[in-house]
């Protein structure tokens, strides 16, 4: 039997709840795959503050690097708005990013059969689209040195951020962006403003450069501007999307809603070795944080991203994911996704239904 | 009567073609309201890279600078994609906006009745969806100092742009955005990255304290990335959003998009004083130059912006959209925008038949 050591950062919000139920789930595919867990808590976002004062404690940090991946459930809520910046749950966030070097975060966009009436996109620009965005998270304009606000020789405030790119930054992702559209369909689509930005040039420049070491690939280049566009227009010419920091954010935002159940998607963030960190692409939902409402799915297919990428398992990612569809099968929906003869049930409710499909 | 000149800049691709029915619609509607128009031409975009080797010859900006208006067409092609920057088309355009001190640049993204199923997103969702997007345009990564490609200590390159804002250039696009938001619905969003970007943080916090100047106006704030996904999910919750340069070219044209029909939207770029530019938002479209296939209609709609925010004339920007929503009714479509049981034409016909509804 494979023992992991997984590290548990249940944050806030509706966090605990959706958590509880991924690790339920993961112990009954391990039950029946000979696969055991040591799963250890601990403290990041407003929760950390509140306890330690910090997002993101070095306790935590350093937890998380001994074990063998990170499952994440979510930050942030309304009370923790108004702090200073390096007292923000956000802050705790991008430390783990940059503390753990998730360089590559994956961001699936794909729609289920069952679900496609919940997009507001028609049916026919919906159904079947399956994208993957791939995301550089530890640099850009997130990271980019200097920033702050500034006096100007007149006396007023100037923000600043630098937005910037090294060539390995670059290689280093895009390998990743080559790498996954081979696995997928073959297609990658990088994504830049090298219209107008010296950093989106250097990008494009070293991306088609890459393209030849990946003759099975066929790459393609969008300005930011007119892949929003065309997410929009016709999602499914999209297979694998590769780009920046900030262009990603966006994006994969926007990928994410064209299904209309952002409820249901999870993420990937990967380093060059050491753990990864694998969270649902939603928010803490502090308004219906502690009713049994949440929508668990996410997590739990965060759970199954963290077998396929972080442990190398997936015959229990594929068992986690076929469990999914199966409740779904069954009819059984969580308030953000119901429809119209549907059975509704509360997240602890659909915790228990996946266990036994499992 | 009025007499005003007006700068022409066709540009390239399908921008002579259909600026030609432009003017031609100033010229029916000058008639009527004793009006007159001085058009004189001037070179922008690739036909200036051709004719001079510069995107944006120096005698260009200094006669639109002698204008009461400039109208735009597009500009752009796959010919002049690969020259250096200095030499782009596009270099030109943001040469241009800064030439003119154009900070200010509303997108308005309308869906008519008509064309309601031109949009990829369910009828409902897009029905009666009126959103003006109020974009910096000078400011913010496009400009930001300092930009570059510049070598690392290593040895390696690095691209830098800097995203930058000062207290008076937020102050300056905030005040349009809540003057824009009193004239619509009373409601403005403003977007940014504050729980990212320290540029974004002094953004909210000048937008913040614009807000007790203009208490008839809801003022509300959105990360870009949640924007985005709102864009998608539900439109109809926006009136006007204020936003940087970058943010609001990819918001805009997401936005235009959700209409579903881009070859009928307008914009405008306004500076303190001195002339404005008028331009659609769609491209030059290289692939149908020529072939009398183009849509007019977002040009013509936008040399109504240009009587309406540039030279102050309401009731001849009114007869021009009335014109266009009396040819749509009608039942007259180009390509772009044809559905089943409309009349197919061409541009030159679209041109004809507007003057007829004028
Ligand atoms: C919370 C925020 C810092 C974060 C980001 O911008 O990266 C979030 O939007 C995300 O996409 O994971
Ligand atoms: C062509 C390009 C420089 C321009 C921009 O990015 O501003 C365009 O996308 C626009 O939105 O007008």
């Amino acid at each position: 039997t494979e023992n992991y050591r997984i590290t548990l950062l249940p944050g806030d919000g509706i966090g605990p709840e959706i958590m509880a139920v991924a690790v339920d789930v993961l112990k009954a595919v391990g039950q029946q795959l000979e696969i055991t867990f040591d799963f250890q808590e601990a403290l990041i976002g407003g929760v950390a503050i509140d306890a330690t004062g910090e997002p993101l404690p070095t306790a935590s940090v350093e937890q998380c690097r001994a074990s063998d991946a990170v499952l994440l459930a979510a930050i942030g809520g309304y009370k923790w708005d108004n702090l200073p910046r390096h007292q923000r749950p956000e802050t705790g966030l991008l430390g783990l990013r940059a503390g753990l070097g998730l360089f590559a975060n994956l961001r699936p966009a794909t729609i289920l059969p069952h679900l496609v009436d919940a997009s507001s996109l028609k049916r026919e620009v919906v159904e079947g689209v399956d994208i993957m965005v791939v995301r550089e998270l530890t640099g850009g304009v997130y990271f980019g040195q200097p920033k702050g606000i500034f006096e100007t020789e007149t006396g007023e405030k100037r923000g600043v951020n630098t937005m910037a790119y090294t060539e390995s930054e670059i290689d280093r992702i895009g390998r990743i962006g080559f790498e996954t559209a081979q696995k997928r369909s073959g297609k990658l689509c990088s994504v830049d403003k090298a219209n107008v930005l010296d950093v989106s040039q250097l990008w494009r420049d070293r991306i088609t450069q890459l393209a030849s070491e990946y003759p099975d690939v066929e790459l393609s280049h969008l300005y930011v501007d007119n892949a929003a566009m065309q997410l929009v227009r016709w999602p499914k010419q999209f297979d694998t999307i590769v780009t920046g920091n900030l262009f990603g954010d966006i994006l994969s935002d926007a990928a994410a809603m064209l299904t209309g159940s952002i409820g249901m998607l999870p993420s990937a963030s990967l380093g060059e070795s050491g753990p990864g960190v694998f969270e649902p692409v939603h928010g803490s939902a502090p308004d219906i944080a502690g009713q049994d409402k949440a929508n668990p799915l996410a997590q739990v297919l965060s759970a199954a991203m963290m077998l396929r990428y972080g442990l190398d398992q997936p015959v229990a990612a594929d068992k986690i994911e076929q469990a999914v569809l199966k409740v779904l099968d069954w009819g059984y929906r969580t308030g953000d996704i119901m429809s119209e003869g549907m059975k509704p049930v509360g997240c602890r409710e659909m915790g228990e239904i996946l266990q036994k499909a499992i």
